[in-house]
């Protein structure tokens, strides 16, 4: 018996080390394709682009290791819960590999468009607290700290709030000049892909916090009814 | 022994048979958020965000209820299969049901801004395409039919000409109008939302065939490098 829970925990602990890794790739593609749009690097974008198999290829082995983890071992209660937080959090790390990749795709657009320097530093900003978001809840989840995934989920009002005002601003901003269109229709959507990464972060604090105490957080905390929710 | 198999199936159909439920609600969430920003209803659109709580709601309690079927259980092979399905059936539907209240969002802003006839055309014709491929989804999900799962599966293209088409237009119009700027950058979301809805009822496909050979299906036919993707 002893034999067979060593073994269990061994291997999930190696899948755990696995999302960890598809954590830092995660992260990695986001700060770089913000990178790539910021300053204008076509190559640094077509890196993030040409990486996003690597996250696809670390999801589907995740995937496939927990399955095959939970039809050897049939593990139960807290055990159990961390396997299917594993397959939980490599879907969630997956998409904002595929967010990223959209922004890098974007970044290589915009990036043989005039410059628009005045909307680069709200965007930054918001990338910025994104990655923050992102990074604290993944050191929640390596390090299973509670507190930090409690902290991460409570302020997700934050990346609404600039999402909001960003997407107020590039309206104006296409108003005002009207051969601005195209570019700002593409950091629209880098602004809502962004905010996404940002809710895939506290889907991550949710996850955490699910893992160890074994209770669903609900009634997130939102904007509703704002105009670019 | 006989007994357990059986109370697994029992349980298992039951979890199935809410995924139906969640998935028929998704559809009507779809296609209200839909109706109500063509025909510029706001009592429509306010019923699709007020009864999105339920689909959340239904999303936990599948959640719970399959995860309390592992832990009891402890299924193998396509028992665990099944039960993994159902999980990530009800995440993917839940999505969709965020995506149609955020259509039905916007639809309530629309309402409020000079119609925009000419745009509703293709708008219309993405949105029957896409509730299209999730009603195919959904009924190769509860028929267990795999021909029509590869079918929808195979065809997710057709969602993306669709979409890069409308972004297109949608600028054009823009830049034909800046008057009409805020409410085309509401459209431009709805598309995107729409072009996601797609994205979905390409992941049931995929689900459906996991759950039935066990194999994953990957390397989706994508368009890559094109400029809204």
């Amino acid at each position: 018996m002893e034999h067979t829970v060593r073994a269990f925990d061994q291997e999930l602990a190696a899948i755990k080390a696995e999302v960890t890794r598809l954590g830092g790739l995660a992260e990695a593609e986001v700060s770089d394709a913000l990178t790539a749009l910021i300053k204008r690097d076509p190559q640094l974008a077509a890196e993030v682009v040409e990486r996003d198999r690597k996250l696809d290829d670390l999801e589907l082995e995740i995937e496939e290791r927990a399955t095959q983890l939970m039809a050897l071992r049939q593990p139960v209660a807290i055990d159990l819960r961390r396997t299917l937080a594993a397959l939980k959090m490599a879907s969630n790390l997956e998409r904002c590999g595929d967010l990223a990749k959209n922004i890098a795709k974007r970044a290589l657009i915009l990036g043989e468009a005039e410059p628009m320097a005045p909307l680069m530093r709200p965007i930054e900003r918001m990338g910025r607290l994104v990655l923050r978001r992102l990074h604290d809840s993944l050191d929640a989840h390596s390090r299973d700290d509670l507190v930090l995934a409690s902290e991460v989920w409570s302020r997700d009002r934050e990346v609404d709030e600039h999402y909001e005002s960003l997407f107020r601003e590039l309206l104006t901003y296409m108003m005002g000049d009207p051969r601005t269109i195209t570019a700002c229709a593409h950091l629209l959507f880098v602004a809502k892909n962004l905010e996404r990464i940002g809710d895939h972060a506290t889907n991550i604090a949710e996850i955490v916090h699910y893992e160890i105490t074994g209770e669903q957080l609900t009634s997130r905390p939102k904007l509703e009814n704002l105009p670019g929710a």
